[in-house]
């Protein structure tokens, strides 16, 4: 398997994988429901990389867990991650007209919509938590531990929190201190989670747990940075939205305070750091390795 | 006790046992968290009825659960409700500037923040709902189905799938078949699940359960072609807000398809249906009955 692992392959499989599911949740509707779904849909489906479910499911895969059993949480991540876009592009926040390429939510559904559009998929998130037939082999108490634990990621100490602070940093000089608490939380947050769900729904043991946190904690950041750096120097198609809109905008982003060699040179530790924190696992932590050097040397 | 019942001292008592729960899970914050806290404490705290938590307790209390056991779900309920609230008033929704006699979030914080605020609220609901530790004697299995009807009840096939349908209706033609479908959605979930949620809490039996529901359809109902009708005709003063914004609006509402009297007479109606019911409960669903009325009589 060492030899034969192709990482593109990997990511296009359970890409794929994935989003079999998220189309399952919100099905293609024409009665009354038919507009809410297709908001929602238009943003679900629209593509990305599937970063966190990917990496909940890996966790799983690294600690010996079935994958289908992981599959709630992991879509579940993803519909977190994808309202945070539909609510983060509003006028009122980030104002953005693209998406991925495409025109965001808001563009093509009207504000209204896409507030609701948001909150749907937010909510779906916790059902889709909370459907024990869906996780036959996961003990009610392990399930209700994930839940808790991807809601406090996402809510006021987490991701929601990160927002906050975000849209009151432009307002004030930033600095690397506060710069890290801002991606601590906003991305941080739920993507050291992606690791623990997977790892907890395997009934990964702690110190398994307390590496693939670790391990978590260091590519969040990392993503972070590389996001960051994306901005300044990345393809504006390849990216699907404008570059260089953070300088534009004044927002505080690790170039900007630290330059691209000290944020490049931060990132790769970074990711080297992640890695170690495998060392005690076997070939089946191989995609979590793979994807920690993704990381840095992805171009959109 | 039957003799000696008050519902407005009940009422009292519930509402301060609630909103000191609520405070516990937003405290005052100086910190990081501050800003975001004190956006959702703003609203949370900003009074109300609190009918859905106290609809919950009632409903436990009925089938002889613990209120402790039920109050995660009554406070979950009453941050869903918050939460919808502050969406509901943002410029892209209905626009409103005064809930409750005060200034709207976005009015106070920025939209941005009122986005949040709301999504803070919606995502700690089911931090709560998930806090097996808060719920001891109970299942957690039966925790994951409570959690799971109320995702269901706030989320595209309920609450929002509501709004949804609200925010387009006032573009088309409203009959009343129309109507009944936004409220099913838009309130009747919520109040629905309510009452299921402290039953299945309390551990309630199938047929105690079926009629707990049933009444809670026809009290949902209720609710709303009173709020209707306080819309038309309600003290100003009482209600916190301006009246007759509905007809303004050009809202489709229960006044304004089949008249005053005819409202009035589908609303009793509903309330002796929810209250025939309640026939194979004894003493303890007493709170129960007397709500029932009281929402064809309140003021506000």
């Amino acid at each position: 398997m060492t030899t034969d692992f192709s990482l593109p392959d990997y990511l296009d499989h359970r890409k794929k994988l994935i989003e079999n599911h998220l189309f399952s949740y919100f099905p293609e509707e024409t009665g009354e429901y038919g507009a809410i779904c297709a908001a929602v849909r238009y943003s679900l489906l629209a593509g990305g990389k599937r970063i966190r479910p990917v990496l909940c499911l890996a966790a799983a895969e690294a600690t010996s867990g079935k994958i289908e059993e992981a599959m709630p949480a992991a879509c579940a991540l993803e519909m977190i991650h994808t309202y945070s876009l539909i609510h983060d592009d509003l006028p009122a926040m980030d104002n953005d007209d693209y998406r991925r390429g495409r025109l965001t939510s808001h563009k093509v559904f009207g504000e209204d919509m896409a507030v609701l559009a948001g909150d749907a998929l937010l909510t779906e998130a916790f059902r889709t938590l909370t459907d024990r037939d869906k996780m036959p082999a996961t003990h009610p108490e392990r399930i209700l531990n994930v839940a808790g634990e991807i809601a406090e990621a996402a809510g006021y100490r987490g991701m929601v929190g990160g927002q906050a602070l975000d849209v009151r940093a432009v307002e004030k000089q930033g600095d690397l201190e506060n710069l890290y608490a801002i991606h601590r939380h906003k991305t941080g947050a739920l993507l050291r989670v992606s690791l623990r769900a997977g790892a907890m729904i395997a009934g990964a043991k702690p110190e398994a747990l307390t590496a693939l946190t670790a391990y978590g904690e260091r590519i969040g950041l990392a993503f972070q940075i590389a996001d960051d750096m994306l901005n300044v120097e990345g393809d504006q198609k390849l990216m699907g939205k404008k570059t260089g809109s953070d300088a534009k905008q004044g927002k505080v982003t690790f170039p900007g305070l630290i330059g691209m060699e000290a944020s490049r040179a931060r990132a790769v530790d970074l990711v080297a750091g992640a890695i170690a924190f495998l060392d005690g696992f076997d070939e089946k932590a191989m995609p979590l390795r793979a994807i920690a050097h993704y990381i840095m040397d992805r171009k959109s």
